[in-house]
């Protein structure tokens, strides 16, 4: 019976103990675990509890264990700069670890078109592309307007003032003119990470229903 | 060259002269057109006007002509009832007008949630689900955790008070515990349509990536 | 003459000694006294002073005596899971020192709904339904529409982005399409623990009121 | 087996030919409809249709059939004034449809506190009480320590300015220092006598539990 | 030449070194000064630096010299509990050192009005009211009920979740149904102890005005 | 015993049959009566109906009798330019009618301090301020910093888009660096000529209190 | 003296008969003068009265007379289509009346970023650019990225939901990474036409400094 | 190629070794660089690392080489006190660093309008000016009144309670009735300086324009 992707931890607000007692059960149970935002000081002590585990201090994600399945196609995920990196990085590991391919391109806002265009060959040929962008938000609509594959745009809380702790980006993207986009919530990687390798998912197994393309 | 489905046009706040001239240019062009947020006075106009179309009252939408193309798969279109038909109707007719098979599933509410599970093997069987919900937003969660597939949910205006125009349904969609969620604007049932076409699009085109399932 | 629940303290922002001395007024007017919001320190502190006091770490509460009085019937208080549990936690230990029957059950998201349907007999059993969730606050709708008892609501603050604190669950309980809810303050499992024991203090009391039951 | 009150009809936005349907039906089921939220003109059109059926006009409802039973206690509906009767009235018509008593406590704002002291003794002998207040919402705060009986507290729309079409006085009941009340959307006079409703018929029905009180 | 009361330093986010020097030549000037929003650690610190100076922790006040005039009537601070002490506190000694007779009545919230109203002789004889209030802010609207004098409200941010920080408080003595109120900002205790000061002044010192009461 | 100014009617949502029946009433109780916020059309019906009232279209006043008293002192009511006039003149209008002597001045925008500062005598020898403003309500910060005596600072509904409907202006009243201020409802014009009464009441009668100014 | 540009009247909200007066004065003291947002109405009343001046129903502007002066360089006025063109052209009118040499630029929305590009000649050579958007408001950060000139941002109320009448995207303005941006109110056009020629003016005029250009 | 002024980091949420990183690398490019937002800390560590630069503390702003160029005209900043310094600080520094010629105004606020007014003169004849003010943000309007140069309004943060963290006077500025404003995120010291530094540019290369001033 199939059964999604249950064994992701949502690390925030809970204690080593916690962690490390879920985790245990669900190594056991599905030889593998990804833990989403564990910081550094947790991270440490986990690694030295599952010698088998990686931490990445960048997302803040700890994982054990390979990918399962690999789906065909490939995510892209794209930001602006540094300050967005944890979030993207938090989507790019997620769906790695989940089985997709990820490209990623992280030195592109909208501010200096000329550089995300450069990539537009890349950016075109993507199967799903995740977009997260702090400050005013502009990138997915700019990107959606370059591709007819659906988009999945993250805000972020990088900003400060009239940026509202990502509100304003949030509400940014869900009010765009660019169609095929959807959103998640702030900071959301892993959401949207999800989200993406569902559809590469659904592509990959092919939809089961007898209409064809025509 | 493909060029997505540029023959759409928003009608809210424009004349019917405007739609009219922009309507002949794009049937001109691609043989086809469709116009959302059509009033019915508007929309009785411009049947007239062109014989040829079609207007749906409850959506708004004024069609003219036919899919240019089937895609394989099922989209379910979810809602809880009456009152949200207007936009559960805008995905539903966008994305049979766009080529995707529409299954729709509209007496389910949250509150009653046996009947929503009555319907539990077609909706673990569709391709893609647009949950459409005003109020407290609920129905997405409840979805969202049925199904293995991409969840696009969609908040409505429908509601009072503490419902602030749509914006607290927006917000807990956004914040749902379910993975594989996205969501997009309030009422932007045609939004949700076209980001469900593009997955479905992608899924009968295929991905043109080497990697396999394994 | 009733004087209600008095002996109860607030303990958020509150020193030590300003706690000190209204517990020992308390204890020597009422001989039991309830402390809410206490953290671990303070807690550890005040059992030492207090040895007959218990404190709970989970729910923040120092407890010194016992129920008063029983009430009949049974209050069921529900949650998602770990994260809530300080809420939901605080309203099942108040609601037992005001004198009344708790039952706990605490692992059923809606995003898992078949876990929660595999309670329902319990569920539709209950006197009184004290339903906790944080994230997009759904599961009181979900419950509501399972029985005919009154249910009371509380949001908790635990998510984050579009969670607004929980802004989000508090303002989506309230645009409910379910009936015979109601809802309390963010985080204030205390609050619907107060009018749950209300109401169950009326059922046990009998209605002082000649009109009978058809 | 028992299924609570379905005979009810939110009216807001739908068509006379919409409400008379569903009426029929629920006539034809229950012997008995309650419609709010009627405006006055689709009120005389719908008691032109159902002659059987009464309209009142402050509080929008449209009556059919009578109280299939009626519950001990005595529900109290609070208001300040003539501009809250809209809500006080929802909430009485629809709690005596149900089958309870009410009794009415119009004229009593904070800022002429005096008079609701006079009514004290009615007020602390109610079983339960709901408050309707518009402006900033502080009656039922007052009312609530006054009593030892649930509190549900109604905020109106009744207002302007700051007051925020009536999140004002709905945040600050939430806020509220008195225990034992809780609180429903704005203008929701209904679901607040709902929930009344259900208080009586548990304190009527009895719980079936077997501790009994001290 | 009257110049008001310069002599005010709002201490908040100024350093020790910042304090010191602007005390000094306030001091020069005027003999005495008055420093609000100092905390404990650089209380400690200032009263080694002025000796002659006092300073009070629970109004975070710093008071160097004694008032230059005595205005005649009085000014009642009013406000519910401990939580709110710090701004009835910083308005009562504000005032009392800016030459004004001060009568505290602290203990009286809402939600037991009958302790409130024991004190109805004193109330309704002072000659200005500054009523502080946190959770939903309702004591003002009942003291503004009680009196024919000029009632200056004051929020503060003490509450938690729909609370905002003291934004409901706020808004809610804004809608208020009592007349003769009036509002300052959130903890603002200084600003009511400020303005009650001005109107002492002005019935002190008479107003310069021909037309006579009848 | 006196009891204020009750006479006064809030005309707002009240029918022309409740605003008659509540005017006859007050008539024949205290010979005098004023009404606000009466639309024209209501307003001429009424002086039809009480020949001996006075309607005010740009106040929306309706005055019936005289004031019964005249308090020593002078109101100015200052104000930007024609657009808040009709809050201005409700201010006005309204102390006029309780007693007081008003000093209108009424084209003194901030953008334009010279000509505000060429009525500075008259602003300082004002007994009570009430500062009317719309859009960013930077009035009354200018002219509290000018004047010792209490400013009452009223936020208009005139402006758009980022001024939230008076929201903005309120909340930059509140925040004024200006001693000495307090604020009231938007457009509450009423509200403030009200406590700018209190206080030439209580500056009038004489504060019964021995404390005499140095 | 140079007085600025005080000929300007700003319509909403005033009476046909006050636009009437106010534009006679104007006329008879500068020989010319501009009314903004008149409704159509109203402008077809007032060239009755003012043969000699011109309505403009895209932008609501009346104008009578010719610009007194032209300044050097030119002000590049953008927008993405035709719902925002109501303020792009009380941009752009009013920046012509007022004197600058004005080119416009309207099919240009960040979806279809090549369009856009199309022009980068013409955008790099503008000497100030106003940037007019709504729904998410991400042109102004794009073309800000494309320039060195001073860019002023203007926010539009068309879109819906997320869009929060133009909130949304004047936030996101405001939270821009592009450098060298401002923002004014949203559909203020004029506003930005207003600083847009302060700037030509300025640069006009010349500095009158002596530092040089190194 | 004209390529603006990339010479700048933003420090804030930057560690040590990524602004050593970037600083080095435009150092190379450039031979200068500034980093804004550096906190005391990292600037000693950084002035350690590159001992040819310069900390200022109260801007936060690291400097390393001179302005490549002079730019005719004058920046005047404007502030009310000293709260506000450390943005009004961040403007002038950037300002300097570009190229501008910076005249400081630093002791203004409107609640003391006359000293405001003594600098009348240096305020008139200023080329660009930026205002920053915290709490109701009234000086820009004020300011923009005395001027017909272009004005740069930059709230900041420094505030409580209704202030909004800032908020509240950004949308004061936005909604300002002076004309010729226009306003940047709050605190945003830098992107103030940096428009007004585009438009000395403007003025100083001048416009390459046949128009000429008439
Ligand atoms: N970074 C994240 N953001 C949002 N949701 C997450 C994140 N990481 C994990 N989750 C979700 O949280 C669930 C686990 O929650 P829990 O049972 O509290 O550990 C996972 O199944 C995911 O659906
Ligand atoms: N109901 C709708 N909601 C949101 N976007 C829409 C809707 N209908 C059409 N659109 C989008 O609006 C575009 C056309 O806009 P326009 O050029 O203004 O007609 C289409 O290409 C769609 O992307
Ligand atoms: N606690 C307070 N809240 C608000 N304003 C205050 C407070 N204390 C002092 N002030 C005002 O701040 C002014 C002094 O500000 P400053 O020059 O920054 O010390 C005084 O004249 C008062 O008007
Ligand atoms: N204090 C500041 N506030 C806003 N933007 C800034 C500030 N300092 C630098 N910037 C901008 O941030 C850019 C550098 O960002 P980064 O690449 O993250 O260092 C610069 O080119 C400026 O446009
Ligand atoms: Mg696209
Ligand atoms: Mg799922
Ligand atoms: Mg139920
Ligand atoms: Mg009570
Ligand atoms: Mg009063
Ligand atoms: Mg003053
Ligand atoms: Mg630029
Ligand atoms: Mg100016």
């Amino acid at each position: 019976k199939r059964q999604g992707f249950p064994e992701v931890i949502y690390g925030e607000g809970k204690s080593i103990e916690q962690i490390h007692l879920i985790m245990s059960k669900l190594i056991e149970k599905h030889g593998r675990v990804m833990v989403t935002r564990v910081d550094k000081e947790k991270g440490q002590l986990l690694i030295e509890a599952f010698p088998l585990s990686k931490y990445d201090s960048v997302s803040s994600i700890l994982l054990y264990g390979e990918p399962k399945q690999q789906f065909a196609g490939e995510i892209m995920v794209l930001c602006a700069g540094t300050s967005d990196l944890f979030v993207a990085e938090e989507a790019a590991i997620t769906a790695e670890w989940m089985g997709c391919k990820v490209n990623r391109l992280y030195d592109v806002g909208v501010a200096g078109i000329d550089r995300l265009l450069a990539y537009r060959d890349q950016i075109t040929t993507a199967s799903v592309l995740i977009v997260v962008a702090g400050m005013e938000g502009a990138l997915p609509s700019v990107v959606g307007g370059l591709v007819q594959r659906p988009v999945i745009a993250v805000p972020t809380s990088v900003g400060y003032g009239a940026h509202l702790q990502g509100l304003t980006p949030l509400l940014a993207m869900l009010s765009s003119c660019a169609s095929g986009m959807s959103v998640v919530n702030i900071d959301n990687g892993f959401g949207a990470a999800y989200q993406a390798t569902l559809i590469l998912k659904l592509a990959s197994e092919g939809v089961n229903n007898e209409i064809t393309i025509s």
